[in-house]
């Protein structure tokens, strides 16, 4: 189907390293050809670089791969294509502005009998795929319940994204990533694990291409940095594999809260 | 103040000569060295490279310089800060959807006593800048005035566009490109000019670096393409001046119509 890859910190930290791992998988260790896309925040803004070829021989993705552009939350996916054609604008992740920040979400999975259920306006999808819709209803949902103004309470908000997660699983497979640029949020319907990484720290080894790193020498003793993942990116780190319905909220590398 | 750039092509076309001639502003032939950015269409899909950094320094932009993408619409913006620190989230060009299609703004000026007019709700500005606010404002009042579906009269929703842009003059200096990712508008303040390139195609050189191309080895003889800038791009080329108050709609590189 596709996989996903994120990333929260507490402080501007590089993903060069998971993502080299990810992009292998677009097109060499496994067979996620149909686009890719990376955004990164830094502060309240944010940037997203997406191509609708394979990671594995992008430009672009060359760019990121070698390129360390240190931020405090990430959300990249690879694409094989079953919902919606190859394309730019079918490519993840997606972003759209609520309550003047920046909301940014990748899905894996795949959902039937979807259309009666998103119904949406404020929201509507630039692309054809179900996942795009899926974004587009949940933000949707959200500024009809919380209004015009950024509410105090983020926590509601996202306990209340997790009701929206349920509901679409019942359609299908549905992994989500979903980001404020504060707040990582992921749900998980089958396959999701993440590893927090805090002093002292150690060396990992890339499953998908023979990269090490010493993220000692990366590091100082504070950096907390959580990885969400598809599946594991590296072999020699314990991963915790999330559950079925698991949904979890991370802010600044930390689990803050299972939702 | 800052430089725009943008085309309108009736093919695909890169835009890597005009970009390379811009860029040399951004720190070396001029002063903005606060960020730059562009933006891309393809097809209904856009991407938007950008950077807080100077242009002439970037390794996105050099990316951008080397690396043809080809494009229908395209916007650029180079930043020199007036109002709003520099930051990511200041960095222009802005993009937010409307009726299920991107759309893309750049703005050069500034604006003064705006604050009042700019009233926003469903769609409110990430960071600090007059521009950015203009441009929620803008939509929110185009959402408003259209309603929930795409029209479809396009055209009068541009001219509708014209009387807003008008009205932000009164509070300053407006010069803006904005898109749907098929129509690119043009609003002039005080800077803007344009040229139309169709065959005969011929030789043109850079002002801002000494790089000459001949579009006769890069088109075929049905390409038709507008390039709208700040400042003429080439010295050898007849660019038209626009004038104070002067608003233009193109399609597909051709001039559709003075708004």
């Amino acid at each position: 189907m596709c996989e996903l890859l994120a990333m929260s910190a507490n402080v501007p930290t590089d993903i060069v390293f998971s993502f080299t791992g990810l992009a292998q998988r677009g097109g060499v260790t496994g067979p996620h050809v149909d686009g890719w896309g990376i955004t990164f925040y830094e502060g309240k803004g944010s940037r997203t670089f997406k191509d609708a070829c394979p990671s594995s021989e992008s430009h672009i993705a060359k760019l990121i791969k070698s390129y360390p552009i240190k931020s405090e939350v990430v959300i990249s996916h690879i694409r094989q294509a079953n919902r919606g054609c190859v394309s730019l604008e079918n490519t993840h992740p997606f972003t759209r502005e609520l309550w003047g920040r920046y909301w940014t979400y990748a899905h894996n999975g795949q959902l039937t009998d979807y259309l009666p259920k998103f119904n949406v306006s404020r929201y509507q999808p630039v692309g054809d795929t179900d996942s795009e819709l899926a974004f587009c209803w949940i933000l949707e949902q959200v500024a009809q319940k919380f209004g015009g103004t950024k509410p105090e309470d983020m926590l509601a908000v996202f306990h209340y994204v997790a009701t929206l997660a349920e509901q679409i699983r019942a359609l299908g497979v549905f992994n989500m990533i979903l980001s404020d640029g504060e707040h990582l949020m992921s749900y998980c319907s089958n396959n999701l694990c993440y590893i927090t990484r805090r002093a002292p720290f150690g060396k990992a080894k890339l499953i998908d291409t023979d990269v090490v790193i010493d993220f000692d020498k990366e590091t100082t003793a504070h950096d907390v940095v959580t990885v969400i993942a598809t599946r594991p990116l590296t072999e020699n780190e314990q991963w915790h594999v999330m559950q079925p319905g698991n949904r979890k909220l991370f802010r600044l590398g930390e689990l803050l809260i299972d939702l």
